[in-house]
């Protein structure tokens, strides 16, 4: 009996679908105990856009360690925060026109969701957040009362209030514009709808099936939330830092939340760190009033400053994305094409995507025979129908189209058909 | 304008009180950016058990770096994940005769609350849980209902739930028998108080003031959990680990939790990690219910390790925390019996002990001498009242009596009196 | 200064609109205590549908108290209570080939609301309720979670929780199914709607705004109910006891509901009655487990079962609802007709039926105008935007086009035209 | 099969003690559809303080009805209304040097208190109200929140939250002071005890068991209620309108509450009534913020105004009772000397007196004897260990006695020994 099986909480859930101990990692690679190398296509649920053990963030991290810099510091001010604040003033904000405040929260996106929520409910006074159908936010019991999921909810093992639910864009398919439907709601003072602390939203569903919300539609929940003098809240945790093919998701849209949660992949090296950015305004925090023993991880803040500075400073890395998301959507478009839309639809956007079965059971075949042929790949949405592409951004494109192929295989293999690029 | 006042959210808060910038730390010792160096009796509020940036754990970590180790895989099994876990089985458990499994959470100890109450929602089919007066157990919105402060309860904007608060050991004087209080309520069927699902309770009271549970009340407190059918939950986050003497704080009680919670100095290096001990026979989590993005910290399972090897595998590390522990008690006995019981009360246990003021002005000034003389100190306790000491537990001796005079200069000071050991 | 005005709470709100004092009553005529007639088209808010005083129901009142049957006992078996009970069945259930038991509750609308929903989470295991947009159930605590105005629930001053709001019938216009919506969230496992015990609707609703479910829309919620383990909850404390043309109000659609919750006229003389109807095989309430000390009102019970008798025991009642309705309608079809769809729509079905203006204030006028002419009527809406005919059932047809054509003036001087019917 | 059983829910209880059908009742007495006489010691509750079925107020009520009387108006004025209000005042308040509004709730206890605490969360911005051990007010679910009773609280099928529980006077014998233990959670700001908007309190505990506050708890319960800003709720539904001496329970304490809640006698008939008295300066109701159809149930306003001023326009009703209760008490007191403290408790005060014994089970026989011997009597307390006598405060003297005779002898058969009076 293995030490996992002997001492491991049930609750550990990735292990069964990839049942072999890793030890080592660098880029898009993953390496067994045993020395049997994986590509990786979850990279940490996107907390890996830049890859394992970057070698100028791993350089960075290792010289900060050798010079005995603080490691901890709670929220004490530390020349890592400083680096870390500047860097993303002068790579990020300032680039942008965006003038937030940051705050680091325990470092999590669930904690960086919770300050959010706290935030959003002691400057209006109000106590309803309006989250959105499929939506994921984090499992502690403010954050997964606006988290979707039954399972996560079920875990609570308690109700959940605070939170009202809304149709996300195109829930009731692009024909019904939920933003009129929440509208209606709002300015109708029999609705039963509470006035809104805040929205909170991602621009792409992650978990909840790579959907995807149009700029028309964020543009419009922008203008409700100030027109009914409600905060809106973008949850940028796993559709920020680049997934997308901006830093942030919500660029394109042009729309300039009031509060934005990030985490994931702001270290840039898999380490853990949350913060909250909010406008300036909205700073109405009396010091501690929300706080965490690890809310200044400052071997996070050496390696999220050197992520930004490697690949923020200009827009090379913005272009990179495009042409790989290209890749990935060619592959994708095809196998759809192919099976035709009754079998696989494309979803998603940027490096951000899938393709959508019938059921959760063919995605499952399908990323079992691909991690047979040595490719680890998840699957999303509501039922795990949804295979999803969740590779480092920094993958070569030889890799991508590597691990594209496994992953074409096993459809092929599901589907009794052989498919292949047209080009 | 420093970057912090630009950019930081005004919820910082210990740079409030130590407004200098640190940049590297060793040992019990911190040191600014302009080379300034303090002694740290604060120690990340209990992270730091073992220092800042302790030579073996650093090597540990820079050599799994060098070789890129795993950092970020999920929940997945990895090597690092593997030896933590058995040095946490062969170190600590099997020499205490302790059973439990082991929940990776979101590396804070709030997220570890969270999952505790959960599961013991979970398991009990019940959803009042019952804390006590001053505990604290972070400010998720699940963890701060259970969190006494209402500087953080109130942070939540919206009323909590799920909450029954009962006297602490002491409460009411020790002659007041709060155990049998409880189990008064808890057996009449009209009290009012829902059958329990869990108490949560802290062995020393941390942030709410070294307030100290006898062994007896906690054996009482264990005896009501199982006559009620309600789980024990001990909230070891800043208690454990040492702090108070023994690995876990209830040792010398002889108690046995059914939930364990851990965090803050585990990872040894002042890293961010948190996990549940569970009995075994309670592991009734689906795969995934609570879940989170770092809950895998491999750098810290590292260093943990490490940490565990390096001080438990005997009773040295035991004597030594007993030996300084015992010069706290002296220095601050004798502040105590000079300055007399209505100016000044010993508070606390072990290596998590204090002096209680009449109030926090009076605390506030003095460590802000002590800061002045190059000592970073705290406070705790329902009004701030309290200046705890905090250091590392491997700090020398020669530097905890030198952080320990300059304490006793500050409280001279404030008190017009000159205060010396009797030796 | 009158006693009113120097004893009575602000709260009280009729006599604003209203600022005489009544003595008298009988039938569809209110007189005050200096001699003054009024036409009464607000009937006790719907609980005067057999008009004030029946002489019938008025003998067997009095014959009653003079024979010193029991006024109050509890819940006590009566004499009184069996009568009703037998008429209940034999009137009014057997002949609709119904089957439920009855639950009397305290004598409010609300109460039997709060029963209701205990039921269905009892039974159902779940805690989740959905009601509907423009919903009104009544203002304590479990009630008023279900209930939409934001008026009345404010009033709560704490969140209100437990309940999910979806869009009532045509919430949306007709030709977005609102069935289908709510059937694709409660599908969706990460809708984040948790699965309900129960829906609670009203068929037509009153406070809302003489909103109307469709048949179809009817039987559409009772499928999907079933379809989704929930219980179907009628409240029809104001549609019901003939309001709207039968019996139950939702007697057309063919359905039956788990639960009916009934009231306001069921005494018949406007004395405090309310009863919880349920399927036999739902009734797992306890002895006791919802209680109140008023749920056996005889004298209520007296009237109730006369009542009951009197119109219910063959269809003559319901022809003379209906020919009344037809009355209404033409009117109120007129005033549409003339002043054309923006200023003016019908609203409601049978003896449920008014007239919506552009806004409360319009309304408001027309109402006040109309008092001035002695008709007391009210308005509904969620702005108060809606003059609602609700004289009694047994109004003559004289005094029914006497109070229209009072309305019709008063509508007329607002518009500055000349209403008048075809005929 | 009766009509009952076929029709009526299992929520009945009162039945299930005293299985026959009533059919009249005079004064101290109920008789069945045979003809059989029982002396009513239950009264509705406390529903009856002046017997059933009064003759004087039968008369107003009956002559109220034949001159066609408005029966319901909703809350508008009605020269009944303004009888009752005015009679309130010369008779009750005005004498007493009390000053209050009124507000007409739904005529169920309950909803008294529903809207006692909505008013103190209004008014106070807070949302945590204190109750105490064994407190009853009623099974809406804002009441239930502040009930004690499992069998009650259970019922609701969902967590109750917004009420912090508090040890009664008492609760941990009478050397426990709990006034200082609740000063003491309240004044720590980090008891984790939210500032209350209201503390709500009965001053005998019905239901609870017949507990009694004493005066100089009250009194150190109001002075805590102004030293920490909140409201003092005396729910006087059961303790008040006479039944334990006064008119008001709390008139010997000498305490002004800000907030009344009144029912159960106050109609004197047995009617559904029920009123908030609040302080003027409390009134910041807006309109029809807490409504309900039957809040002017006019009937009860003719009865309560008759019995008002039939009973209180002097201290004589006063002095009866005080002897009345003399007799039980003298009763009372014999059965706990003769069986020894261990078997029997003297238990309440004025005419809301019991006796404890050591079970359920055994107050169970006694009164299923007395019921045989034609005794309706009922129990009440946590484990309804406690013989409650509930007699009208008209009885006779003589039926008073016969009654005391009858329970005698039901203890006495239980105990197996003869129990009788010293005189």
């Amino acid at each position: 009996m293995s030490i996992f099986t002997e001492m491991e909480s049930n609750v550990q859930c990735y292990a069964n679908s990839f049942p072999v101990t890793f030890n080592r990692a660098q880029g898009a690679h993953l390496y067994t105990d045993t020395g049997e190398q994986y590509l990786d296509f979850l990279a940490g649920a996107g907390s890996l856009n830049y890859g394992h053990n970057h070698p100028e963030l791993k350089k960075a991290l290792v010289d900060y360690i050798m010079e005995d810099g603080v490691t901890h510091g709670l929220d004490m001010h530390t020349q890592a925060k400083a680096e870390f604040l500047s860097t993303l003033q002068s790579v990020i904000l300032k680039p942008r026109s965006l003038s937030y405040k940051a705050q680091f929260t325990g470092p999590t996106g669930a904690n960086a969701v919770e300050a959010a929520l706290k935030l959003a409910r002691k400057v209006t006074g109000r106590t309803n957040i309006i989250s959105f159908t499929n939506g994921f936010h984090g499992v502690t019991l403010g954050a997964v009362a606006a988290t979707g999921n039954q399972h996560h909810r079920g875990g609570a093992s308690i109700p959940l209030s605070g939170v009202t639910r809304m149709p996300y864009c195109g829930y009731y398919g692009y024909n019904a514009d939920t933003i009129k439907m929440i509208d209606k709601q709002l300015s109708d003072p029999s609705s039963g709808v509470d006035a809104p602390a805040a929205f909170i939203v991602e621009t792409v569903q992650g978990e909840g099936g790579l959907n995807v919300a149009t700029n028309e539609w964020l543009q419009g929940l922008q203008a409700l939330a100030k027109k009914h003098g409600a905060l809106l809240i973008v949850d940028d945790i796993q559709a920020g830092c680049g997934r997308t093919g901006t830093f942030f998701s919500f660029e394109e849209s042009g729309i300039q939340p009031d509060i934005i949660t990030l985490s994931k992949s702001l270290s840039g090296f898999g380490l853990p760190l949350a913060i909250v950015l909010l406008k300036p305004e909205l700073d109405e925090w009396a010091p501690g009033e929300h706080n965490g023993t690890f809310r200044g991880n400052n071997h996070a803040f050496i390696t999220a400053a050197t992520a930004l500075k490697e690949y923020w400073s200009d827009t090379q890395f913005e272009k990179e994305i495009a042409e790989k998301a290209s890749i990935v959507r060619e592959y994708f478009q095809t196998v759809a094409d192919e099976l035709g839309v009754t079998h696989a639809r494309v979803k998603g956007r940027g490096m951000m995507q899938g393709i959508e079965f019938r059921n959760g059971e063919i995605a499952d075949r399908i990323t079992a025979k691909a991690f047979k042929n040595n490719l680890v790949i998840e699957t999303a949405g509501n039922q795990g129908q949804i295979v999803k592409c969740f590779c480092p951004l920094t993958i070569s494109k030889t890799d991508l189209k590597q691990g594209l192929d496994i992953l074409l295989s096993a459809i092929s293999a599901e589907f009794n058909t052989e498919l292949k690029l047209a080009s």
